[in-house]
């Protein structure tokens, strides 16, 4: 399994990705799900990968136009004029390599070849923006109402992104509000793992902020762990009680 | 889909299950997934059910036996000596009845009819018992590293049970705990609806110490989902804050 999830808020855009593939239980390895490209000043794009890892492999690897000498390699999400394009340019990578793997494997491998991707970024003159691709190449773009996504185990930290996520938060507090997220992720899904990969990226500065891997003695994950737990029991019993004996009247 | 969850604490057994089945987001339905027998002072039991609507109300009504008439009805539950025999029963039915279905209707057929049962209860002379039957027909029983069951949609509820609960605490508190589970369920999936039933069986009472119907207009329903938000919220906030300057270092 896979937990990612790609946050757009005022200030710009949140990124976090687990490492973690399986492949059953006892088959479990770390691989990077979160890639970047920037040219300094003009534009900085970022994917995450969700689903077979072949097939997410295989499209990162196009991208880059690995198949050809260094020199001769041309990354096409660094010439498209907006970032509808290069989504789109995504999408289409993403459909043309799993019907590829499908045609090849014929109708045993069917529905095997799955990915979504994150894509999120940034180009001179325009708007960060934050889009969801499917495996069949089409895609959606995070709008006021629906400021964020999440691929892979999306359930277990759904709701306090729900409930903590403000468009006019910090960064920082963008990055709690994930850590929490993942936090209560991990400790429901044996095949979501640490370490993480975190990045941050400020509107108009078209480059990294920040970024950083958050491994499993991590101090800030482990505070965030241990407190979150405590904070969660102190919300609990704010809550108002029950009483099996009167209607409950808001007092 | 469906949510029920079943908790074991040390002063009893606390109950909640939703009531929308659907087929499809256009058909949708209100029927109770919670039914209970007792024979005061000498046992108490309930079941929750979860999976293929007509298959487990044909376990329910062949536990009833109400393919025969009413004065030569005799509910095998109520004379099984043990707990352990009451989920025995049960497993038996709901193996008999999705593969008798499984091979009326043949491959065609295979898979559909799912059933998953929450049992529990008490019987006079022994401990209050809680069970998870699956559509195999066999069973586990809930321990103290295990304290509660959850069938149906059971992600989007589980962090807040995992990191609120307490063998000792109150059964107010249980049913406060399964009401923030149930919200932050409700707010996520559509086909997890009120209302909602409740049932709370002290131990050694041998009988429902207290039953409600929560609706959409239930006054304590509607105050823990307001302040929940806001309790989330504050417990956010009161997490230590991420700086991307400096290594966190517990200040």
């Amino acid at each position: 399994m896979t937990y990612c999830v790609g946050m757009i808020v005022e200030k710009g855009l949140v990124l976090m990705s687990d490492t973690r593939t399986n492949s059953g239980v006892d088959n479990i390895s770390v691989f990077r799900k979160m890639f970047h490209w920037q040219v300094p000043g003009e534009r900085i794009i970022t994917v995450m990968t969700a689903g077979n890892l072949a097939t997410t492999q295989a499209v990162v690897s196009q991208l880059e136009e690995r198949t050809k000498e260094p020199d001769q390699r041309d990354n096409v999400l660094l010439q498209s004029p907006t970032m509808f394009q290069v989504a789109s340019e995504i999408g289409k990578l993403v459909r043309e390599t799993i019907s590829e793997r499908q045609r090849a494997n014929g109708e045993r491998g069917k529905g095997r070849f799955t990915a979504s991707i994150i894509v999120a970024g940034q180009i001179a003159g325009m708007e960060p923006r934050l889009f969801m691709v499917y495996p069949e190449g089409n895609f959606i773009e995070a709008s006021a109402d629906t400021p964020f996504f999440q691929i892979g185990e999306t359930k277990y930290g759904r709701p306090i992104i729900l409930r903590g996520y403000d468009r006019s938060m910090s960064m920082e507090d963008a990055v709690k509000l994930l850590t929490v997220s993942f936090d209560s992720t991990l400790k429901a899904n044996l095949s979501v793992g640490l370490p993480l990969d975190l990045m941050v990226i400020e509107r108009d500065k078209f480059e990294v902020t920040h970024q950083r891997r958050i491994a499993h003695d991590d101090p800030y994950f482990l505070a965030i762990s241990t407190s979150w737990g405590d904070a969660l029991r102190t919300a609990f019993h704010s809550l108002p009680d029950y009483s099996f004996f009167s209607d409950y009247d808001g007092e």
